[in-house]
């Protein structure tokens, strides 16, 4: 039974937390998180402990391993902190909004043999996983050409957006990392177009884009094209293509029933999509843990490694510069 | 080059003079009407001639064959005045109204080895064959159970269906002899429930239902279930599955394009479907003279038989019986 | 916090234990079963107390609620006793396998003001639920036709099926409630037809069909065609349409993952779908509990009553009078 | 009625040629073609006069109008020497692989007041036609994002591939119109990258890619994304995504019928897409010429201009540019 702690208390903690507390293989030990009453809140429903300190909480004796969902430039002390402490590591993307940071964090990791898994959770979502196992049984042959549909429900708060890094490093890094899960090959070359269509203002006022189009190229020549927006009034909008020379396979988005429509102005219609990430990746969120304990108890390779959290920070990075620049960026 | 009269300019017959005018193994020699200028009109327009007669159109010497799509109750008379001048004949549905005529027709035709071809076009429709090529492959192994959906997109003037013979000897009928093609056995055993949700008033008027359905076994119990309605808003609703011991088959319906649409509300939003007969089966009528033409080029068997229009006949006035008295009616 | 005990520790009583052991609203006291270490085991893994007893289990004064996962001949007796001693029940369908001893059951039940909820979970299932409540917004208009597919994926043992009550009783059961639930009216009419497609030796063996269809009729003309099968190559195949004077609505159905194929001999080609009750209806146990929980807590009318598992069982012995005789069986 | 005259016989002259035969308001006056018997068979079958001379069936008092389906390098030349006889034009794309010759060809044109329509058969799609009139209605309110996936059925063969002037201005260019098509707004740059996956022996020695990426944007910041390829093992991918402010629309390829299929190992399984562009595209050809007569008997300007050829091919030659030395490409 691994003894976890959860540190960070926000929407996302409260997954993390509640999956830890229904894992058969878990225990949740305790919940950390310094501001107001959420680590007890949390951890009082799941009966648990709270705490305030999560580097704390790391050191207690009673924890073997900590899912960390605080702020973002809050990662990479806490990771390192639990590598010195001999903790496994479950760590929220991305690792930090500074490739020079990660970098010396990966460093670090690995040269303290660190257990650290990265959460990028789309990849543990079952059409996701069900797109590789396709791939990986040759189902599409070679691949050739890799599609990904990226589109959010709505435009974050100005205050999100203003300290997120920017939609590569926030919202497109999920998909530079599903990009890198599906070629199989690292990426070499990005070129990238960003625009503010959404809300012209305030992507100003954030120094940000709010709409981006992206295309990659491995060594080989296999190609990958991302299409991100902050808002879609349809739903959260998850789509992965993966076309190859003996076939393709794709998913379809998710909705909360399969009901259709049929009127005098339209058929077969279905309802909106299942509207965001909590929701969309629920199964995701719990497999991506499942995987986690799985990893520690058994010892085995970290299904996703701080070195993939950072090669989605350096793509998203390279197709920042290229939509300033105009210019291919080579990785 | 097979030389072709058409008899009746209605709706119908316009549909068949204009393929029979586009076929490249047909001409079309003349189209006979008794009504106003609908002759002139058709044939004026094809550049064929316009004639009042149906008989003496069907003795011409330069007529080898002729298409009925007159008022049912001429059907048998044309077709045994065609089959005693060897004419060959593609007759519209139903064969008549009346099965005693229909088989004492029946009995004239086999005995004149006329050649008549009954116009169930839809076992024409491009989807329908797949499905009876598939059946034929083996690819649903022993077929168990047949559901067909059949819903007219709009309720017939009451004129109309004063004189159709009522719901399952004028738009059922179709559906039985779907039934038949599919089932590749005869019917032995028919149970109908019929209702009046469309217009009630206007039902009791004309004394038909408007709203049925039929289900039906044959001697190995094989099942069909056939649902019918004169009116449906969004569209003509014409569907076959067909599931058998090792797979199922089925038909889509089919729209003016394949656009979706995705909003707010809804998402993945087809068009409403091809509004009736004349567009949704406009293939099937094409294929259906071209079936003709062929069968008479090449002496080959007629596709589909004036003892087929009789064998959907007698299920129609089974399914009315059995709606009448609450019975099952053994065929 | 309701306080429920689970009697019966089979496969539909593991799932009805786990539920209340993950409810927020109840708590899972005892799980009792006569039968070897089942409710030992059972118990154990959910933080329970096993018992042998299933009416001492009833009679704890810490027990509020039972639910009822044991064979079908305890059901009435088990549901009397819960009755008798002010516990709530929600009882797996069917209430019993005779006619008569439901009636007197049902009797009793509502001479004592007994809380019993029956166990139809499909009413429960997201997307019969999304229909239903279409249907209650008028987004159909008047409901003409009610069509269901209800095929099994694989036949069961010879064992379950020789005392299962046959194919009405015992699956269709299920449909019959369905019918009911969206027709929004009593059926008055049935007419069946029974098969024996998938094997026939075993079929005349337990005196049982395996491929049925049922249509009924409501007094208003409402019309119910079901088709039913004990074993579907694809998965278990569960649909309900519902059309009516404005629309259609209809539901899919569900596989493990979105995923779509395409190659050289076919595209967009699914997965097979769930296999069976419990991982197709997983959703709907957990809201079918959670509906029941909610009821008893409320003091609120029960969302499906036993009345509604004797209407169902009525209408399985009319489609079995009616597949025997060929005759429709008013109800 | 306009009198026309098909000049080439090849394959997409036949498709013309048929059409101008089979139109109300058109006669099909000559086919021209000075390769074997090309014309004389073509024009047999279609009861028109066969030549050899291009220009002198260009010259014929009898022809109003000329349908261009010669070989690429020709089309300048017959283009002008029509205008210059003031003959209506419509001319299969490219207007030319050179840039240069194509623009001095529309400074002459429209110094001519030359009526010539490029035959974009795409935009006369039912579905393109029925995305482009949503996009009209503003039904997807600002578009943002337009993805456009085109893949053919199969490699062509070297010859036809080495004379082809490459990938984007053979193929591409189909989808660089589109792009221009759906964004309703001219493209201001242009990011590439093209590899050779499907045959990299063949592409090497035609020096061309088979497998391209492109990505643009407009002026305002809207975005369009292109994938294309010379192979696909699934049939001839067609489709269109337009994504907007207040939705999306988009269209679904189209196979040889509607069936589906279910068994043990597979759900919902489609047929392969219709092959290649002749029948997936026959509606197109027919209304785009039909389209085309109206424009001339109206003298309405032309729906797809010679500028807009050049629009194109502009930005074909800008996507190899930036394919070649990965820099983003300023139109």
């Amino acid at each position: 039974m691994l003894r976890i702690a959860v540190l960070g208390a926000g929407r996302i903690g409260k997954i993390h937390a509640a999956n830890v507390a229904a894992s058969p293989g878990a225990t949740l030990v305790a919940v950390a998180d310094p501001f107001g009453s959420a680590a007890e809140d949390l951890a009082g429903a799941l009966s648990a402990e709270a705490a305030r300190d999560p580097k704390a909480t790391i050191e207690r004796a009673d924890v073997d391993a900590v899912v960390i969902g605080t702020p973002t430039d809050t990662h990479v002390d806490l990771i390192l902190h639990a590598v010195r402490h001999g903790k496994a590591v479950l760590c929220e993307k991305p690792i930090d909004l500074d490739i020079a940071r990660a970098d010396v964090a990966l460093k670090d990791i690995e040269a303290g043999n660190g257990r650290v898994m990265l959460a990028f959770n789309r990849r543990f979502d079952p059409s996701a996983d069900a797109l590789k196992r396709a791939i990986l049984a040759g189902d599409v042959g070679e691949v050739r050409q890799v599609v990904i549909t990226s589109r959010d429900p709505g435009l974050a708060p100005e205050g999100y957006l203003a300290t997120s890094g920017g939609i590569f490093r926030d919202m497109t890094i999920h998909d530079f990392d599903m990009a890198r899960f599906f070629l199989g090959e690292e990426v070499t070359e990005v070129m990238a177009i960003g625009s503010r269509l959404v809300d012209a203002a305030m992507m100003e006022r954030v120094n940000d884009f709010d709409t981006v189009m992206v295309q990659m190229r491995t060594a080989s020549g296999k190609q990958c094209h991302i299409n991100c927006c902050r808002e879609a009034v349809y739903g959260y909008d998850q789509r992965f293509e993966i076309y190859g020379s003996t076939g393709m396979v794709l998913n379809e988005n998710i909705r909360p029933s399969t009901v259709r429509r049929w009127a005098r102005d339209f058929t077969d219609s279905g309802e909106p999509l299942l509207n965001f990430f909590l929701e969309r990746y629920a199964d995701a969120y719990r497999l991506e843990l499942a995987a986690f304990i799985e990893a520690v108890a058994s010892s085995a390779p970290m299904p996703v490694t701080a070195r993939d959290g950072r090669q989605a920070l350096r793509l998203a990075d390279c197709a920042l510069e290229s939509a300033l620049t105009g210019r291919a960026v080579t990785v």
